[in-house]
């Protein structure tokens, strides 16, 4: 059907056209969802459609700027409109929700169309549903990691490059920042790329972002590495395994993950910045994201794959059911964390657990003998040297190391009588911090003043909750309340 | 946040708008895509949000005409948006993909949330696929399908109302209007709503069409059936169930198809139209769309659903392995279909199938005694009153019958020595007949000269192709060569 040209001035960030609803039944679009769209030039593209009226004629094609030009277009000009079919990756999306196994080119063209928006969301969530309730084997997660490397930026960085990875879920557990500034310390390479918070209060990028730059450019975070053997970067604009994101954005619509998208997505990252060795860290328990028993399953998955990919991986099950380090929010984790860097009063179960992991990852590159990682990475931190490491990192990152100030409005809750805390639940402390303004306010947070087991007197500050408006500490005050006779077992 | 209003002037048939990249950076959409958008006039409505630039300004938020309306708003007014919740059927949708049983009120909560749009199409997709993997139950059937017939219109009809479906694939099966035509001279009252061809060559209301105007308004086809005890519509503009249409069309997209679905869209219609006796005929066999073993798995959960309903449910597996009648496309299929009614040179197999199917219906109402259906059936064909009643029918719906002619290009595919029709695949003659242009073009098709069984000696004609173009019946014509193996078999 020939139609005309109406420009949109849209930039929607992908080809995007419509067509008015008669048209649109004329042409028996009820059937498709696809367009090609054949210019006098003779180039041709392929668009989602959508049907609308009012903002367009019944002889006219809106398109937004990406197929102006793609196809050279001239305003009001003539185009030629069929009904096109959807790419052949819509097939291998079916085959894998009727329960088949994929092959590796079958796997890189689906990724490869989710990356180019040949397929439409709708389709993403298919393939998303299709790979949650029939799984991946690890053949299959291999080249789903392959073809989401190939979809975006790779960096290839010269020494020992190293990694680790949290899989989240524990209030306060800001470990990152401390390990890197051992590792680098010591002499190694680690490329750390990290998300912001999706459900919790906090990710490592928001708590960096306090002190210091992290959106920075591919080009800005090799200047960082070459000085300094580290960085503290987001992770999200840099487009390494881009096609990772417009995926787990299709998982969040239904909150799902599937074990194999959770592998793709965390190894993908990794190898797109040429890490050789990875540590895994999985907190499991109660409270935790993850149970033992799928902690191991997950374990083995890493392992196995390490093998296919000749790295090295390790995977450490830690203890997740209580939140690590005593703040709750990027401000008051960056606090945490500069207090186990400066050896000044430092949360114990922070500095621990960094020292572990860290120590880990120098036994794995081989810095530090078997057994002898922790002891390395302890006096790494007490001489001094993991700290100047930060502050270097941090200076480079346009940043200036500082404790930070807490919101201004604060309530701190009090034991009433004689107790014991019995347990603090991660998605319940994560939840006051955000009802407070985490992660949008910085600021904001809850500090915890008594950890698990912890014994209550009379008039004890149980926790403290920091926001910076009257009704969000009211809001924040509410969750606790709702939820504080779980936490606390009086006398 | 506060944006300012612009008006898109664009009626997408929901609530749409967009809002700045920037902007919605800041407000931490990549998590959400959701926002509650309130007037000053406090009124708010939740809309899911697309992100763009060039049409927006980063202060302003771009709305549909939809929103606008709901809002009253005025050009430019100061709106406060925020990041909203989706609706809790998410929850529910999540629950059935993990492998749960729905309760009613979920069920209803999810079908009342895709009747409103307040369920994007991929939480629908989510949906879909959550039960084609994890299937529903008959109780979770019954209740998606009273959500789906209260989600739409209703008609109340009086007499002994009864209904037929058939569920397709079998090219040139086009039993309805003579089994309609019978039970209706009969004086059973069939409100018979039809489907236009969606992957097959025509549908009985495109075949209709060629001679009627199919698509009436509910107060139209009331009249129609007051004037004539039955009628042949489209069903598709009716309102009867539209949310089924909504998921079917999700479900085409990964060309996918439930059981609960398909007894749902099914059912859901024929109770909408106020039917009491409902016969479904499942072809099945070689080439047919389903299997014996799943026609007879269906059977029974449509016998089942019946009890539950309390309605008169009969199921018959016919043989659908090979083509009915001769004539494939509109115009060739109403040819066959006034043949038979008019007594001049009937296709058998297609006069046959007719009667079976007639003749259960008017046993099931009670019209005929058991084992006497056919017989009465054949009796009201002879008499002439099919025809009479056909052709009242047709004059009412402001059409006129009238043998067509069919597209003026064709092309004759004759036997070049002898042999004999080993098999008339179903998909292949569909598929030649789309490509002469069916069923968009109505006087295209195929028109099948010899059947399965039949011996050719050299020269006889075995099948023609009519298209309104040359290219279409080149392409016709290509695809019959691919394929001709299969269909003959010489000696």
């Amino acid at each position: 059907m020939k139609l005309k040209i109406k420009r949109l001035n849209l930039v929607a960030g992908k080809p995007v056209c419509m067509i008015h609803e008669e048209t649109a039944q004329k042409m028996s679009l009820h059937v498709a969802n696809r367009v090609s769209i054949k210019s006098k030039s003779r180039r041709k593209i392929i668009s989602v459609v959508d049907t609308a009226k009012g903002i367009l004629k019944p002889d006219e094609i809106a398109v937004s700027e990406e197929i102006f030009e793609v196809l050279g277009l001239n305003d009001k000009e003539i185009v030629d409109v069929k009904i096109a079919d959807g790419p052949r990756s819509i097939e291998f999306i079916k085959k894998k929700l009727n329960g088949n196994t994929l092959d590796k080119n079958e796997i890189r063209e689906i990724i490869f169309d989710i990356s180019n928006n040949a397929l439409t969301e709708v389709e993403v969530a298919f393939f998303v549903s299709a790979v949650y309730k029939c799984d991946m084997n690890l053949d299959e997660t291999k080249y789903l990691i392959e073809a989401m490397v190939e979809s975006g930026n790779i960096m290839r960085l010269k020494g020992l490059v190293v990694d680790k990875h949290c899989i989240g879920g524990v209030a306060g557990n800001r470990t990152t920042p401390i390990v890197v500034s051992i590792c680098a310390a010591a002499g190694l390479t680690m490329p750390k790329t990290s998300s912001r918070a999706i459900t919790s209060a906090a990710g490592t990028a928001d708590t960096i972002e306090t002190i210091a730059k992290v959106d920075l450019s591919i080009n800005e975070i090799k200047k960082v590495i070459r000085k300094t053997n580290a960085c503290f970067v987001w992770g999200g604009a840099l487009g390494l395994a881009p096609v990772d994101d417009k995926i787990i954005k299709i998982e969040k619509i239904a909150n799902i993950d599937s074990t194999a998208q959770l592998l793709a997505s965390i190894l993908s990252k990794k190898i797109s910045v040429g890490s050789k060795y990875i540590l895994i860290d999985i907190p499991c328990g109660k409270s935790a994201k993850v149970s033992i028993k799928d902690a191991t399953k997950l374990k083995d998955k890493f392992l196995k794959l390490g093998e296919k990919f000749h790295l090295k991986i390790e995977v450490l099950l830690t203890d997740g059911s209580e939140p690590i380090g005593n703040g709750i929010g990027p401000a008051l984790e960056i606090n945490d964390v500069i207090k186990v860097l400066r050896r000044e009063d430092p949360p114990y179960d922070l500095e621990e657990k960094s020292l572990i992991l860290a120590g880990k990852i120098l036994e794995m590159s081989g810095k530090a003998e078997k057994n002898k990682g922790i002891e390395m990475a302890r006096k790494i931190l007490e001489s001094n040297k993991a700290f100047m490491k930060f502050e270097q990192i941090i200076n480079v990152q346009e940043g200036c190391v500082k404790m930070q100030e807490p919101a201004k409005f604060s309530y701190s809750i009090h034991a009433d009588r004689k107790g014991k805390i019995k347990h603090i639940d991660n998605f319940f402390i994560n939840k006051i911090a955000r009802h407070a303004g985490c992660p949008e306010d910085k600021q904001a947070g809850v500090y915890l003043h008594k950890k698990k087991s912890d014994v209550l007197i009379r008039g004890d500050k149980i926790l403290t909750i920091y926001a910076s408006t009257k009704e969000k500490l009211e809001y924040a005050k509410r969750s606790y309340k709702q939820n504080k006779k779980k936490m606390i077992e009086y006398w």
